[in-house]
């Protein structure tokens, strides 16, 4: 049990974090109230939102508290005004799903992103290389308006660590500038899974990847150095995806 | 002339506005010199970003200044040691040619992203429809990575202005969840340029888009409510353009 106490501003060392904003919280106790403690409202919160977060707290037996001063503190933006709190939780990846795979990805926005575009698209199984920006931050479950909650991840020392447990019978496409083929130029082998693999957002994938599975580029004007990361993920999950919707 | 004096955090009001970091600036100097007033560096920068910086500075006669207590009080982040000073300015958006329309836009992070798409993808006109963020707000030319010099752009009151204006011979896109056609189900026309259009972050395009050229949607699961905004204009202007990369 945290006490009221034990509440502080968010810390990659704690055990627990947090959801801010209604959404992601609603997503939080549909989808895995097993790790919640508790949830903060605010009393400026309205009828509606109270109403809703208030059924989903009695439904799985979590404390629904209203405390203005402790949310006013743990919170990062103003305008947040339900704060879940809930334990970290380990998870795996399935054998024989689509992944994507994130290799060292530095930025809390692009991760969260990537996690609702995944979600969005059908692929929820995500594998994380170290090091690797925390994906327990607020910031990642705010961009993925809570859909890391819908989401199979596991963190990995080394890409190699990764291909050693998953790598059977699965189809790797590393997107990188240098990749092999152009996306949309061939055709996809849907009688195995898929790894999309990007690298982080300054560096990209180093050259190794060149011989892993068929890489890919996805071609663009020369007036840009690069796609965002989370754009560049977009697209290709849109792509490798858009005959499933 | 700006003195020193009248150079202060940014301000919608202000008649001038600041890249902040090297790349955007570079992308300042290179396609916009005209409109630049100074560029402060600071004394941490490195050679070969000072060296560059004042090629391009020295090839335009624009003042480079090293004032690390100045450039401090404007920069937002500690990260940044370059910052360049230029004038707003105005800019029209070419007929005939294929424009990105963004109907009341309110976070400066997804219009930069999209305009860096844009460029990325070979549009270089964009619509903004108000109310609506201001384009020259350093985050957004932060996230553009400074394509916006590269972009033409215009304000208009209303969609309508804009159509009376530019929707001769041209065909309309409007991106919506109740779009009747899903993208990529769909033969372009490309005997005409066209336009994508898209809504606000919250809201979306009302419905009397439905009534505009041939709405679309990206088709996506139902487990989330939509895709972020700069991820379904990057995954239309992706799809709209890909054949010309």
């Amino acid at each position: 049990m945290l006490a009221n106490k034990d509440i502080k501003k968010y810390n990659k060392k704690n055990t627990y974090s947090y959801t801010f904003g209604a959404f992601p919280t609603y997503e939080l106790l549909e989808n895995c109230p097993e790790f919640v403690e508790k949830v903060f409202i605010h009393t400026t919160a309205n009828k509606e939102i109270y109403d809703k977060i208030k059924l989903l707290c009695d439904k799985n037996d979590i404390p629904l508290v209203v405390n203005d001063k402790l949310l006013e503190k743990i919170r990062e933006k103003d305008s947040c005004i339900v704060v879940g709190v809930f334990h970290k939780f380990q998870c795996d990846i399935e054998q024989g799903e689509n992944h994507v795979v994130l290799v060292n990805p530095s930025d809390t926005g692009n991760i969260g992103t990537i996690i609702r575009t995944c979600i969005g698209f059908g692929i929820r199984n995500l594998a994380v290389i170290e090091p690797a920006v925390d994906i327990f931050n607020p910031k990642v479950i705010r961009a993925s308006m809570g859909s890391l909650f819908h989401m199979h991840f596991k963190y990995f020392s080394s890409f190699k660590e990764y291909v050693t447990a998953y790598g059977a019978d699965r189809r790797m496409y590393p997107f990188m500038l240098k990749g092999a083929k152009t996306l949309g130029s061939f055709q996809l082998d849907t009688n195995h899974a898929f790894s999309l693999i990007f690298g982080n957002e300054a560096t990209g994938l180093d050259d190794t990847f060149l011989k892993v599975g068929q890489s890919v580029r996805i071609s663009h004007s020369d007036s840009i150095d690069s796609l965002n990361l989370s754009l560049a993920a977009g697209i290709a999950i849109y792509e490798f995806t858009k005959n499933s919707f």
